[in-house]
């Protein structure tokens, strides 16, 4: 007979679970001990999980939820996280102006890395918090995860949190794609990033999460591709929650950074559309408009956000700007010392209940392999507060300035499918 | 900075914890969250304790409550458990006749093992409930484990149990070795049962357990001596609750079975007493009676229960003789068999919170290597039900008759100092 004791000493010997042991844990997950859930999580932490412990826990999750019906030309994307990841938000409306239906469940940021969710709440008026009969017919929206999808997932995410279970190649795994697959996609693109400011830190480790996350979502009958990219210096020229809004608009106006558009054009590609086109023609952006106005924007405050953004948005009142002590190439910017400041500063949250503020944020103004004369600006921050000479000071070492010409390369390393 | 996800990361990579991180747990015990503790034991139990790991544990829950003065004298014994156990019945009083002072706590019967506290609990107004003020002044008694005494084991414990993390020889040392040194003990006997009924299956099990309690104890300041006995037959020839408290009694008059006095004896020299003295001239029976008016017991019913037991104990009405099918030498009874048996009629609980039955036993009317003639009776239940075919047939197939004259072995397979 099934009972967690035994599914758990199963998992503590190294033997196989089934899915039986999967559907079992996720149906009755409200009424398991936590103790339980935790023991299990270490359990399949330490001891890991197999390509088909991985898929029946993930088909474990999907089935403890409501699901959207499965249509043709559905697509989604999913990022691991960093910093100044802003492509879904440029990414949904271009592809919907080609015709894609794009129902785009996000996330928020937590610690140094952004989230999507975030930085469309710095436009006023924009509901993240769609339900779920409203996503059903929505053709391209961006919205917070519901309680009705995967909730087995819910619970299981708040234990790994708090219990050192969280880096486990299965467990993120059926994590990302039972919600993904319960959104009745038939295309779905991963962007695993990979570096400092990654929460993959090395190539080995990103493709074996991008693997796992291919297999497991192609065996439920998505087609998916996964693209292993650079996180070590920022993506995109702002970062922040308005100044990333800022950018977007840049790139819908097809006057966006090279880096960020290679990773949309990429992403695009992966789900079979090319968005060069309506890029160039203003589609996109009218599909982001009204996308905005879906979601609750009223069209005066669209019309300001797409011509005057900063009209609307909120920007923190004091600028701090960091010079170059020295002439050289620009090397590198640390992402993950930026994220951390920024966050520090507020952009982001240190703990889940926090509140962020949107108006905190910074712009670079070089791009790697610049020359830099020595006291030519480098980053402009926005702050609510004066910023302390220990963050100045980590900023300043978080950019590397030398002699040497850096190699420029593409940020996109790998892609499996 | 200490926090509870900090520490079990490190335990989850297998980096030694300090006696801090074990300290942060104990005291925070009660406001860590279920699901961090499970995880915790489990990344314990899958990664291993060190040495001082398993010592910084054991002072930390020993700290963690309250704990009576240390004297010299005063010496305990545990046993990992087995059927027909009764040993620290006899010891307790024997060891005070010879001056001891006798601080021992004990605890209850699970699955097919007996529990001294059952045992007792079946004579008529037997208190097993003394408090810790009592016990700091009673020279010789036998009772439950107190909230006082390693408060964090209790929890600890309570989540092992449910979440398979009880087999780890750290945790198993440090949940025994902080309750036994908190009754302020000059030394301590360990019986480390060893075989088909004991938690420990073979030779090297046992041994690492009690390599790891005599270790642990001795860093702790008391004299700690192990012995390994055998637990696949069943030890003496009563078992059962009433039936074992019979069986005491006829020790404590010097008419007690061999194997159950070697084991006494062996225990009482550990801790540098011989008891054969007391045994023969009643003075360890005498403390025996003191000690159940001190818990309680009238001094009729102490009267009675030495002269004629079964005239104040509980014993089930229903008698079932299991005769011999076969002409042969006793080779084995299968303690495990007859204790789950023993358990199934009622004399064990299958659950922490079940009552149990103090009048189902059986006496076993031949000795290992007795030669048994067809249609002899080998065994008499008490029960309060008539016993099922299925379990007649269990009873028959634990016992072992053949052609082969068996080899008789000492229990007490190796001692650990």
């Amino acid at each position: 007979m099934l009972s967690m004791p035994s599914i758990i000493e199963k998992k503590r010997d190294g033997i196989e679970l089934s899915n039986e042991d999967f559907l079992f844990i996720c149906e009755k997950i409200e009424t398991i001990p936590r103790e339980q859930l935790g023991a299990f999580l270490m359990a399949c932490q330490i001891n890991g999980l197999t390509n088909k412990e991985t898929t029946d826990l993930t088909l474990a999750m999907l089935n403890s939820g409501k699901k959207i019906p499965k249509e043709t030309n559905r697509v989604d994307k999913h990022s691991t996280g960093g910093v100044g990841d802003k492509m879904s938000i440029i990414l949904a409306p271009a592809l919907r102006a080609c015709g894609a239906v794009v129902p785009m469940l996000a996330g928020r940021g937590l610690a140094h890395t952004g989230g999507t969710i975030d930085k469309l709440e710095s436009i006023p008026g924009f509901n993240t918090g769609l339900l779920l009969e409203e996503m059903a017919t929505n053709p391209c929206f961006i919205s917070r995860q519901t309680e009705e999808i995967a909730p087995a997932d819910k619970i299981l995410y708040s234990i790994r949190d708090i219990t050192g279970t969280v880096p486990q190649i299965g467990l993120i795994t059926a994590s990302i794609i039972s919600k993904k697959a319960a959104e009745g996609l038939e295309k779905l693109v991963l962007d695993v990033k990979c570096g400092k400011a990654a929460f993959m830190k090395n190539h080995n480790e990103a493709k074996a999460l991008a693997k796992s996350m291919v297999a497991t979502g192609n065996s439920l009958g998505m087609k998916v591709t996964a693209q292993i990219t650079e996180m070590n210096n920022p993506i995109g020229k702002m970062l922040g929650n308005s100044h990333e809004i800022v950018e977007c608009i840049q790139c819908l106006k097809n006057e966006g950074p090279k880096d960020t558009m290679e990773l949309v054009y990429s992403q695009a590609n992966s789900l079979g559309y090319d968005i060069r086109e309506v890029i160039k023609n203003g589609k996109a952006l009218d599909e982001f408009k009204s996308m905005c106005i879906r979601q609750g924007v009223t069209h005066d405050t669209v019309e300001k956000l797409v011509s005057d953004p900063w009209s609307v948005l909120k920007r923190s009142p004091i600028k701090t700007e960091i010079v170059s002590s020295t002439s050289g190439f620009l090397n590198s910017i640390d992402a993950y010392e930026v994220g951390m400041i920024l966050c520090e500063l507020g952009a982001g949250r240190t703990g889940s209940s926090q509140k962020i503020n949107h108006g905190v944020g910074c712009k670079l103004t070089k791009n790697i392999g610049d020359f830099v004369e020595q006291g030519e600006i480098l980053l402009e921050f926005d702050s609510d507060y004066e910023i302390s000479e220990d963050f100045l000071e980590s900023i300043r070492s978080a950019v590397i300035i030398s002699d040497k010409v850096p190699e420029i390369k593409s940020r996109i390393i790998e892609i499996i499918s």
